[in-house]
């Protein structure tokens, strides 16, 4: 006989609050469109009459993160102030007007025998989110879920706990006000380990995983988790700049996939440039970004092009880096074969860009390269929920299943087949 | 210092398979879809000129289940003749006369800034079968993961071992025949569940498992793989017959969901019957049922509704169970709700059907039933990817990410973003 192993308090408690999800996610299903998006603007009014008391919180926050010695970038993101937090509201308003996905058909057609069959977009169910400092993430996931008829656990970093406590309060008024039950949308009592293993056990009653952060954390979920999770581990985005490449088009893109924002995952990470243009690009790549203080590191035939000491020599580990910095590799390659197998090895399947002015190679490039996201002549940054088009972005996914790139709410749904008859048995 | 784990030789080869597989993937994603079409029409053809051999084989397989006892479905199931040789041919020939998935842009939209944005649809890339006894799951899945532009890794039952070796043969010469590599198709060299372990922890070349089969092997595939699985567990489907409905068009839909395939998912498991006609109903049904040998078993209304003896008292298991046989089980309930209620409590999210001339019911079990599959007016037995106009079924999906129901081979890809520019940047 087989002794079951006792469940701890943790567990027991991970279970019961995943089970509430799991009840809670119905009645949100349920509600229908009008009392979602009425909960989430709701949600943003919230925010502003209680921003003294979440600023406050913040503050709390952030001393305990500063005493602790955390860093400028991390207490970056971790820091409010009003601007933010009326950003935040604004947000949830945004996903509030979202058009609501649930219940769209997407495509339907008839039988022969007259049946006629659909698909219907209905909610996933349980989506968990676990993420780092920014609690921005509480409020946004929040709504993006309920806008797309789930509930929702979120789990937050340690460092944000008294903030995100706030937010969820925020939350929990908004939810009664519309009659939604509160265990809608939960904010994990503990920013344990342990209490994070506990509910990524809770398979029955959590349908998706959806961690953001480091790729510590992320590394962490994917491996513990009995519950599907949609991931992104790193960005090591790539441009192209193909000969026939307008070249001044090019200069500025490859500026802003890098300045601007260096820190974010679509930022391009390395830069391949044809052979056939390399003498003439690779220096003027190099004065062009080394006026704003980005550091090039280039294989030997491109640190030769450039003015001595303009482009350090690269170590094999630059190709597969992300370096979320002021710095970028640039490689110079043969041909379009070569850039793609470069890509192929070095890549992480997130965004990758060609700059040409060549047809043929453009829809090769496009054909040819299975990342999330390929472009032809634009900036890796508009690889995005926002800039996409989809509204909203809930993360990014470089995995194939369920979601591939940037998600919106349409990927926290899912389809049902519909089937209307008249009556109709089936032969044999 | 942590000393990393020593590989066995078996997990050793199961990754070489895997690589293997990961690069006949990308082959058959660029070699197009002329070329995988001529290897889908030239297996059919091998399967027909090499007939006498996998027949021989097969007899070999049969030979050896019935010396250590197989039962007759099992027996039934393994089983090979010219006639369903040919079934399994003409199969292929349908599966290579679909339209290609691969390469269609699913929705495209422009952006303010002039960027067109769509999704296009590519392979998910290497996926594996894991299945039992039937042979014909050898190349209907090759087929129709090959169409989808993936390499594929088959694992069939150790009882059709010889059969699926031979089947594998023709594969291997209809590949070769159009240069496609021959690891596009990989027949698992051992049906030990010590290598089927081995497999399953090589997530990173291996994108999708789907196993097909009994309760047993899928929990086994689910609780042991690294790689996401696409699964159902079991069919308990359920008719629900609402008071307006039309009387003799149920009972030929509740006996043809039941008595010509009792053995299969799709098949109806439990019968809700309104009250307001289940005197009347119950009865009928009972009769319809029993002339055909089917086993009813029944709540105690339905018990005392029914001629002595006609409906045998069920107990608590029967609402969960999937007979897959002449048994159903009958429950009376009050309304709408108390039907869905039911669904919800014992059903496997397989596939409803209400039976109703009402228009607003008619609408609400549609939209709150959430099963994969749901039906109004119609037979269960229509849930499979043929009937449904899907063009093939690789198999069902009773968990919500990425397939929900059926599954055909738009199933077997995912999409990518591609997005087309006049090298804008991104502003902010």
């Amino acid at each position: 006989m087989t002794i079951p192993q006792q469940k701890t308090d943790l567990e027991l408690q991970m279970a019961r609050l995943a089970k509430a999800a799991r009840a809670a996610g119905r009645a949100v299903a349920k509600a229908g469109s009008a009392v979602r998006t009425a909960a989430i603007r709701s949600m943003a009014e919230q925010v502003r009459a209680r921003a003294a008391v979440v600023l406050a919180a913040n503050a709390r926050d952030v001393d305990a993160a500063t005493a602790s010695g955390t860093s400028g970038a991390m207490l970056d993101r971790l820091k409010l102030d009003p601007a933010r937090l009326e950003k935040m509201a604004r947000a949830l308003d945004e996903v509030a007007g979202l058009p609501d996905p649930v219940g769209e058909v997407v495509k339907m057609w008839r039988r022969p025998n007259g049946l006629q069959v659909g698909r219907q977009r209905i909610p996933l169910g349980v989506i968990a989110m676990i993420f780092e400092s920014r609690p921005n993430v509480t409020t946004d996931a929040a709504a993006l879920c309920l806008k797309a008829g789930n509930a929702v656990i979120l789990r937050g970093g340690s460092e944000a706990f008294q903030t995100n406590t706030e937010l969820a309060r925020c939350v929990d008024f908004a939810l009664a006000g519309v009659g939604l039950p509160s265990a809608a949308v939960q904010l994990m009592p503990t920013t344990d380990r342990a209490a994070l293993v506990a509910l990524l056990r809770c398979e029955d009653d959590v349908d998706l995983v959806i961690p953001r952060g480091g790729e510590g954390l992320i590394r962490f979920v994917a491996e513990t988790s009995r519950i599907p999770v949609i991931k992104h581990y790193k960005g090591v985005c790539h441009i192209f700049v193909e000969a026939s490449a307008d070249q001044a088009a090019a200069l500025a893109i490859c500026h802003n996939a890098k300045v601007p924002k260096p820190g974010v995952c679509n930022a391009v990470e390395t830069i391949l440039v044809q052979r056939a243009i390399a003498a003439e690009f690779v220096p003027r790549l190099a004065a062009h970004l080394r006026a704003d203080g980005v550091e090039l590191r280039g294989d030997a035939e491109s640190v030769r092009l450039a003015p001595a000491g303009a482009v350090k020599l690269a170590s094999e580990d630059d190709w597969s880096a992300e370096y979320l910095d002021l710095i970028v590799a640039v490689r110079v390659v043969g041909d379009l074969d070569e850039a793609i197998a470069h890509i192929e090895r070095y890549g992480s399947l997130h965004t990758e860009s060609i700059l040409t002015r060549d047809y043929a190679l453009a829809r090769r490039f496009i054909d040819e390269v299975d990342s999330s996201t390929v472009m032809v002549n634009a900036s890796t940054r508009f690889a995005d929920g926002n800039e996409l088009g989809l509204g909203a972005e809930i993360g990014i996914s470089t995995t194939k299943l369920h979601a591939y790139g940037p998600m919106g709410i349409e990927e926290l749904t899912t389809t049902k087949f519909v089937v209307y008859g008249d009556g109709q048995i089936r032969r044999g």
